[in-house]
Order: C-alpha cells, then sequence, then structure tokens
C-alpha cells in the first residue's frame, strides 16, 4: 500500500481530502503546521480528525511564518475583514501553499511517498493565487527536479481532488465519508473551543456550500 | 533601491552570493536557517558575513528539517562521508533548496522585494538535484503563479550568480570583493570555532578551488 503525505489542517477541505485519500488506499501521514495562526483550534481538530479518518500518523510542525507578518491570519493587529470582499483578501498568507508543499515534500522523500495531497479548491474559494490549478502544476513540476526520489525515478504527484468541486459537492462528500464535520474547524478566527465567527469569507462560503448541498448544517457557532 | 533575499548559509558561496548582491546595488536582506544542520558554527559565520558584507538586515529562522532525518547532515547517526563519491551523496537534505527558496519567497512578498538570490552552482557542487539550472527555472516559474505580488505584476526572480562559475572563479570572485574567507564556514562538520574537517565534500571541493585559482587557502582547519 502506498504511503501518501495529507495536508490537514483541520478545516472541512483538508479532512474530506484526507477521507478521499484514505478511501483510494493510501497509508495516510497527515501533516499540520502550527504556523502563529489566530485559530490555533484547527490543530486540535487535526488530530482528532487524523485519527478518526484513520491516518496512520499525524505530525504537527511549528513553522514561524508569523515572523514575516502581513496577514490578518497570522498578525493579530490586521483585522480577518467580513466575507465578500473582491480580490486578493487580508487573510492570505504569504507563499502559505508553497511552504506547506515544500514541507511536504521533505516529509514524503524521506517516507517514500510520491503522493502528496492537499485541498486546494478553485471554485469557491477565497481569491489565493495558490489554490489555482496552473499553481499546482507548476509545484508539481519542480518538485519532480527537486528532490533525489524523482530524480531516481519516483515520480511526485501532487493531488488536490477538490479543485473542481463546488462547496456543496464538498458538502455532500464529507457526509458520504462519514467525516464528523461539527469536528472540523474552517473559521479564520475559531475560539478556543473551535466555535465558529459566521462572519469570516471562509465560514461564509462554508455556510452557503451546505445550504446549496441542502444539509444541516452542523458547525458549531459562537 | 530594490530589496532582495539572500539566502545566507555562511559558507564561501553564500557570502559570494551576498557581496555580488550587494555590489549590484539590492537592498540585502540576509536569510539563514537553524535547521538541526550539524554544523552550526555556520551560523555564526553567517551573521558575521552579513555584518562585513554590507547586508541592512539579517534573520535566523528555525526550521524543523531534522524532525524527517535521512541527511548525514541532520542525523547524527549518519556518518558523513569523505569527499570523492559518485551519485547523490548522505549529505542530501531533503528539499532543502525548496523549503529554503520558499521561505524565501515569504519573506520577500512581505518585505515588497522581487528578487532572491541563491548560491547554488551547477559545476563545482556536490550533485544535488536541487543545484541545478533546469530546477531553479521551474520554482521560479513556481512562484510566479504563487504568490499575490506577481500575480499582481511584480515579477519574481531567482537570481543563482554562481550557477556557471567553478569553485575557483569562485574563490576569485570572492577574494576580489573583499570577504573574509577564513571567517566562511563550508565544511559540513566544522566544530563548534568554524573550524573545518578538511576530509567531507565540502571541504575538498573548496581547497581544490583554492588550488586551481593559485590562491593561498586561509580556511581555518582543525
Amino acid at each position: 500500500m502506498a504511503a501518501a503525505v495529507v495536508l490537514l489542517s483541520g478545516g472541512l477541505d483538508s479532512a474530506t481530502t484526507l477521507a478521499m485519500a484514505v478511501r483510494e488506499g493510501y497509508r495516510c501521514l497527515a501533516l499540520s503546521f502550527d504556523y502563529g495562526q489566530r485559530h490555533r483550534a484547527e490543530l486540535d481538530a487535526a488530530a482528532h480528525l487524523a485519527a478518526q479518518l484513520g491516518a496512520v500518523s499525524h505530525r504537527t510542525l511549528r513553522l514561524d511564518l508569523s515572523a514575516f507578518g502581513g496577514s490578518a491570519l497570522t498578525d493579530m493587529t490586521i483585522p480577518v475583514p467580513a466575507g465578500g470582499g473582491t480580490g486578493i483578501p487580508a487573510t492570505y498568507v504569504p507563499a502559505r501553499n508553497t511552504v506547506f508543499l515544500s514541507m511536504a515534500l521533505a516529509c514524503a522523500e524521506v517516507a517514500g511517498a510520491a503522493d502528496i495531497f492537499i485541498g486546494a479548491n478553485a471554485v469557491d474559494y477565497s481569491g489565493y493565487p495558490d489554490c489555482r490549478p496552473e499553481y499546482l502544476q507548476a509545484f508539481e513540476h519542480m518538485a519532480n527536479l527537486a528532490i533525489r526520489a524523482a530524480v531516481e525515478g519516483q515520480r511526485v504527484r501532487i493531488h488536490a481532488p477538490l479543485l473542481h468541486l463546488s462547496k456543496a459537492e464538498i458538502v455532500r462528500t464529507a457526509v458520504a465519508l462519514g467525516i464528523e464535520l461539527a469536528q472540523t474547524v474552517s473559521c479564520y478566527q475559531a475560539d478556543a473551543q473551535g466555535r465558529a465567527c459566521g462572519l469570516c469569507d471562509s465560514c461564509q462560503l462554508r455556510a452557503r456550500g451546505f445550504v446549496e448541498a441542502g444539509i444541516a448544517d452542523p458547525t458549531r457557532y459562537r
């Protein structure tokens, strides 16, 4: 059974991605990052979900992205905007997916894994450039030139199984895979118990997904 | 004056790269990583060289690459091989340049810099895949799809000014730029004072560079 590294934030999308990877038969090594994010409750959610969904391991790496600042998610002096703006929002974290995928690549190489899963979504997303298909393709191309295992013939694949799904389709998939949706934390400013604000972009996208899927929203709001 | 992020390990190559970037007129933000490497004396060397060579700032970020293991540079149970082997050596650190460049990319975006310098070398190098021109081109392409600043028009450039120089040419350039060569630490297993072993790949490449350049080797051997 092939091993795969799965980026797991603890939100709806990454939990669904992990469940899909497990169902496809991968031995999943879940990887989370403590990067000084506001919504640290998602790290507790990630640990819970990794166990619930059958990851064979779960590791949380500390990463000093807050040292850079520049994002409402890591700089407590920048407010999280309410949903609905246009353009790339203040919650954008500089180069976040690039840093996360790079660490996943290192982890994959050491584990002898050639497959990396990420819950990026290009449909109902927040306007982040590093969630677009052309970005993910470029990362995969780079990765195959970067590491010894790839040079020696084990081709790296970046899987983003949610890339072309709507939020409603993700919700339906998550329900079908038996994910404890109340345990997933998508909110950018969840409180310490993981309860959501209901106002930020991420909350609004998620809530709309439940409405459009015709499924009662089990999110714990505060 | 444009700002540039310069990866600075504290070795001969990265010091030369920093001096070249300063000479080209960039305001240089030097970036080093404490990644659990054996040769931590290079971090002291990096701090010294950043100041000597005129970087406007120097930051050392902690990165947990040793958590992955898999390299003689970060796993104390794997011996550093003597120089002269073939293939990709045991000192290869999984995805190291990818992780370093990704962090540099985040740093550059926050600082409003579009230029990143790395001392990668494809001639007298140690056989690492992530020092090849095609790898660096692929990283640059990916970076320009990854970050907001690039999407908004400020194109990222990855500069590797040593890429096609021999070690002898790097030594001559370093001398011409006034670098305190005795303060650079290239050895993979330098002692706490930064003194070199003289035996590892990196030491042997460096020593040969001085011989071929016809310049007395000021390296502090132990």
